[in-house]
């Protein structure tokens, strides 16, 4: 089966759509156009109908989409009709951010299990879930059926963690740790560094000197 | 004076080269070829010369690049050979991962002053940063030359906040509240949300079914 390439943009853009229509939705609105998702979310209509075009035909011409079916047809689209079992590692600041940030669990991501190599961090609870010591992460990440893995470690133990993630079967890693990490071409990986952001928008300051 | 249009992606490679080109330097190693360079950052070498094409003529033919020359021209198209002057609203969990990641100092982002509006937060030490009522945000903001302003507080409160920020001449703005701000078309805004991040990870993971 011949693998379409959708730009990263597209898939983005889609997240974005889908919270659009689930506002919309939420109003009692019942059909939408391209029109009206681009001016509900900024881009021009010709941009949402091309995102949609990737994958199929979804509205019906002169009436416009169904509200309620295109959120759940891009849902589907992004992996979001089914919830995700996610395993946090690392429970310092930022895997505190992490495992309280309400996004998460309203676009079933659901973290499981949290684990930590700190004795004075193991055994709290962070909102429902205790904090466990790394070596039950092997043990209770299959448990889980873990399918994801959020590396919130310092840099000089991410291989190490994430190394452990894909034994015990994960399929996806989201990795916070400022460091290349090495994982077998199967395994989805994708590095977020909180600098570049501001790189970006530093550039865009001074672009005018371009 | 025209500006060229710079993809995003291309910003994101310079930011990443740079780092790259950090360490090589570390090393003493005095030239460098977008061979190395690609093969260091994992992107092919005509990616390098591409990027970097963008910005005129860098390195000799038969010789390769200056690595400290390269790096330091990398650093001021991104607008890092100087400091930034950054505010930080909201010290929740996410506000204190962000006052404490590293990668923003090493990069020239300084957080000068940090708000909050919950009084049990206010004057507690951050790093060497003390905790301000919002209260103070103008004069404080004003006082320390803000450049750029990191928004981490709640949704409902961000608008607000960002209308302060622009009173007190910062340039560009980070929000991680998940709301959609209004600013001015001078301002640069960028928005990040970590929820994307696991969609396009899901995304990718499911992507055979297209």
């Amino acid at each position: 089966m011949k693998t379409l390439k959708i730009p990263e943009a597209t898939i983005i853009r889609l997240s974005v759509y889908s919270r659009h229509l689930t506002d919309v939705d939420r109003k009692g609105i019942i059909t939408t156009s391209s029109g009206d998702i681009a001016e509900g979310v900024g881009v021009s209509p010709a941009q949402v109908r091309k995102d949609l075009a990737y994958f199929g035909e979804f509205g019906t011409r002169g009436v416009g989409y169904n509200v309620k079916d295109l959120r759940q047809h891009i849902l589907r689209i992004l992996g979001l009709s089914v919830d995700w079992s996610v395993c946090l590692v690392g429970a310092g600041n930022l895997g505190l951010a992490l495992s309280t940030y309400k996004g998460f669990r309203e676009r079933g991501f659901i973290i499981t299990s949290i684990f930590d190599s700190d004795p004075a961090k193991v055994g709290t609870m962070i909102g429902d879930v205790k904090v466990l010591p790394l070596e039950q992460l092997e043990e209770v990440g299959k448990q889980n059926r873990t399918q994801i893995g959020i590396v919130a470690v310092p840099a000089s133990a991410a291989q190490e963690i994430v190394d452990q993630l894909i034994k015990i079967g994960v399929k996806a890693i989201l990795n916070f740790a400022p460091v290349v990490l090495n994982v077998p071409a199967q395994i989805e990986l994708r590095n977020v560094d909180l600098a570049v952001n501001l790189e970006v928008l530093t550039f865009n300051v001074g672009a005018q000197r371009f």
